[in-house]
């Protein structure tokens, strides 16, 4: 391969579902290599202690958290820790010259004062906030190639806003309208013990959480005021439900045209997409089921109009783990480095 | 017991899962006594040889279906058979005196233009279908009180309905901004073999189906509209979850007073079914699980009011086959016997 | 009623799965009252704090564990603790005069070298614990009968001894040679917050746990030695199955008599169990499935012989939670009281 | 890429569970072409109207099938068809050079009168049978390598042999102690409707099948057979288990050395698999998860010994789609074409 040098990436909190998905792809990512792993408290531990089925496959050791030194060892480095840690590592990081992809909340709001009401967090570190890009190629795709810094979308709204985006870009909806119902599989959740997650609570069940105040409203709404040109309000409803992986969501909206038709919404979305690889535009009357995406970095998207009420009804289904999280990020690096948009991600989902 | 003398009652389609529930339950019910099982394809089958698990508990055979016969034999008739099939019994049945209950869609329409359009079959009896009585019993208790025709709601319409009639009823909500997200374990499609409903393929996916077309939309239009005192429209979408039992309707509605909070609507609710010993409404904060309810005849709702948006968020759960059909049905038999309204049904849920 | 009054029964451990299952099943059952629920660490709390689904049908509130106090107000107790602790409490409920029925470990060992060994605890109540019998009344049922305090037998060995006890008892057996492969829902890890649980670790996968040192092996031998009348070694290994609840024990043992075939083992096991209503023997050729068992108190027992291999292959289903512990306890109860062994226990499955 | 030409390969029963693998897994192969899907019933449909998450990625139609024309365009051909019809096509492809990998039961049997016992069907091509090469590599990866006829192995086969075949090979164990239990998720049932398939039928319940009695008996007796150097006999019994993918194989078996311990055990087992990329031998105390496996070719090895019992219990993981069917048949095409084992071919599991 001559010349050929990957580039040198790493991650920090490796050992939840987010940080193994990251592993798994960057594992098999052409261009880069995986040179450092690292964890608050996992620090020391082997990464097969956590996931023995990764003995003889990943073979590094979780360590410690230094900035300095991981800045000096990385080209790039995705974070995955809990929200409100990013923001104490991610300056260093970038004074140093690294490119940032944070998976927490903490770089996706352009507005401090949205993250700290909802986050009941403080944060000073404005100046660098104000230069994250949100981490969503289909919408921005163009300042994710000149950034530095990503604030990767949460899984919830990466599936509510490519189900919306066209509609409010193209001002074809009433803004006010717009109701998210969203079902989330239980590893969104991520690998923390809790009674709620047991499968013995959660299997053969189904409920509503966060009604009203959930994180990711603030975010969708930043996104989708954007692209309204206009301050949005939007109902977002997350539900749990019985299975791994996945996330349908189910959004409503009254279309500003009685008019518009089923196929004319088909052929806006597709112009609307065509260009993004990860996005696939349902057939008329095919709906999309969450395991066709499961396995892969794929957004699929049904749409429908009911004449009677003149709604618009859009169905968006993505692995919560891929598109909702790692791959995404994953997606995102492939612009920052100027590759190929799906270099090293699946497209192929793992069916049945 | 002294002369003590339970009620002869027939089942009509027992081997499905509606009829197995049934079977279940009235066996278990104190004041009547299952005398006829019937079936059209199973008929000369032991009922044991469908449900191997019953042998020694239900030692009936499956009869051939022949309404004289069951009349002479059966004070109340249960018919569990696919839609446009009790319209061609249950005159007979009535004409010979019995009660009928019909768990398909046949008597769910006082209108049969409304189940012509949506069902595509024709239909003559209107006499038959306009003595009816819908059989919902928190709503229309003292008709089913004197009524010998029952039109046993769907699964989706019970868990709707239940959810949104206090708001319809008082006034409090703007008819036409009803959506009804809905969704449901897959026993709801019955026992009968097709490929989307294999484990294989149902198991750890999601998707909508059926949207804006979804047969149980003018079911719920209609008590809507009777509740709302003019002619409603709303929006029903069904998802099938992967479990095997339970729905959850999450209803949204723009409040007509935006200063209504949630305490205000719990109070109205604990108002309305008062006198509904199925129905409990969660303290605040508190969102219905699917799984309290299966198992049992009740329906868990939970109440939640968006101040950002002036929405009513309301959850209902029930389990499909017991609240959202055998339970319920039986609970009507109870009240136009004159019994308990719960008497004989389950209280207490399978959990976990 | 007259004067009927109902026997005062208290659970110390209410707020696990096995007790919130005695709950439920001991507020139907027709001869006792529930007096007083105990926990350690819910003292305090509403029994429906932790499971609302439970409000306005369990009023009670979880109170501190003060033996004699508890003595003072119930005839029966059951105690539902980790390993360990009831050996600490039962001494002085039954110098009180209670009956106790405890579900863990505790009381299940005659020979408490046994119980040292494999729980690895101290034990200084030899006489008590000598006192007790082991509570799978289709094996003991006037010991049961005639005793003050019960060792309820652990899920697995339930199933497993109900599988083997026939083949043992008649001596048709090589016992050396049974080796029971144990299939569970993870319910039978208890309501605990454990990584490996976590329905996004659990669902759609399927492992061996404790393999050659699972704490059941001595509880089964125990008994396997009693019935073969020398000891007995036996090979048992439990799985973890994705799903919630039910044990499937899959017995496999070498016939001394090659000449037997199927159907005599049927009817032995028929004539074995004639007076066991909780046992089922399936038709030739069936074998049971957990669903069937699942909400009752019943054990499913499917039989073949392999003339090829000269083994008999037996499995026996059950509900882990109900025939497995909750349900057993109760049968216990109901014998130990004189009543009807089917008194308030359900025998008709949750199915589908 | 120069001259580089990549492999013509074709497909015939593309549209199963075997034939969606194989397509997904070809795609992505870096020496292969796929040029012709096939199949009967489904002849003239796009494979995307089957699997309509497919579009824009398999673009072609399935088309009839014509041994000779398919020999035209094909250097290799995989046969994914129900038992007893690769027979009637293969020796016409092989006839024209093809290779030919089978997925069925067509070719795993150098004895047919075993198959025609087992599978009740009579057949004649006894010479081509006599060429067929058993296909599971780690056994019989010299063969491969020089034989045109493949007989791809059974999925619980695949799990059993790779579990025993170490101690039978070293003459470790009594053959005839030989026990497997063995569980499989219920997409091995194949893509077809089935009322016991269903999820509200086979979620939440687990049970044994084919006792005594299938199939993939004598298909593991002829391999242990070879192995052992004499006739072996061997107890398989299967279960259902409620899950998609993967095959747990609990394998029960009396050493003839006492003495043996874990350890020696997993150093014997990692000694006979050391050229075998595709197998992973568990530390001590692990035992594999059917998780582990799933999305990729690797089988997963845990050993225990009990001293106790004196017998070894070993269990093999495996995603029975991927190493128990099109996974496998592609590493057996890539030693018949002298290509690296592992090309093409997924490593690292779909996890969680």
């Amino acid at each position: 391969m001559g010349n050929f040098r990957r580039v040198p990436v790493g991650i920090i909190g490796a050992s939840g579902y987010g940080g193994v998905q990251l592993v798994r792809l960057l594992m098999d990512h052409p261009e880069v290599e995986l040179v450092y792993l690292g964890g608050e408290s996992s620090a020391g531990k082997q990464f097969a202690d956590i996931y023995p089925f990764l003995a003889d496959t990943v073979n590094q050791t979780i360590e410690a958290v230094e900035p300095e030194n991981i800045a000096h060892r990385c080209e790039v480095v995705f974070i995955g820790l809990p929200n409100g840690l990013a923001c104490q590592i991610a300056p260093t990081l970038l004074e140093k010259g690294c490119k940032v992809l944070d998976l927490s909340a903490d770089y996706r709001f352009s507005d401090l004062a949205t993250y700290t009401t909802w986050y009941d967090t403080e944060r000073t570190d404005l100046t660098t906030a104000a230069s994250a890009v949100y981490g969503l190629p289909e919408l921005y795709r163009d300042r994710i190639a000149e950034t530095q810094l990503i604030g990767c979308p949460g899984c919830y709204p990466t599936a509510s806003l490519l189900a919306l985006s066209p509609l409010l870009k193209q001002g074809l909806i009433v803004p006010e309208t717009a109701i998210i119902d969203a079902k989330s599989g239980t590893s969104g959740g991520g690998r923390q013990a809790k009674i709620n997650m047991l499968l013995a609570e959660a299997d053969n069940s189904l409920a509503a959480y966060g009604v009203a105040r959930h994180r990711h409203t603030p975010e969708i709404e930043q996104i989708c005021s954007d692209l309204a040109g206009h301050e949005v309000t939007v109902q977002f409803t997350p539900h749990l439900i019985p299975m791994v992986r996945g996330i349908l969501a189910t959004v409503y909206a009254t279309l500003r045209d009685p008019g518009l038709v089923r196929d004319d919404l088909i052929t806006i979305y597709r112009a609307f997409y065509r260009n993004s690889p990860w996005v696939k535009i349902c057939e008329p009357g095919v709906y999309p089921q969450t395991k066709w995406a499961c396995g892969s970095n794929l957004c699929y998207i049904g749409i429908e109009v009911d004449p009677r009420t003149g709604r618009a009804i859009v169905m968006s289904a993505i692995d919560n783990l891929i598109k909702g999280q790692a791959g995404q990020a994953i997606q995102c690096l492939n612009i920052m480095m100027g590759w190929d948009e799906t270099l090293g991600l699946p497209k192929l989902g793992f069916y049945p």
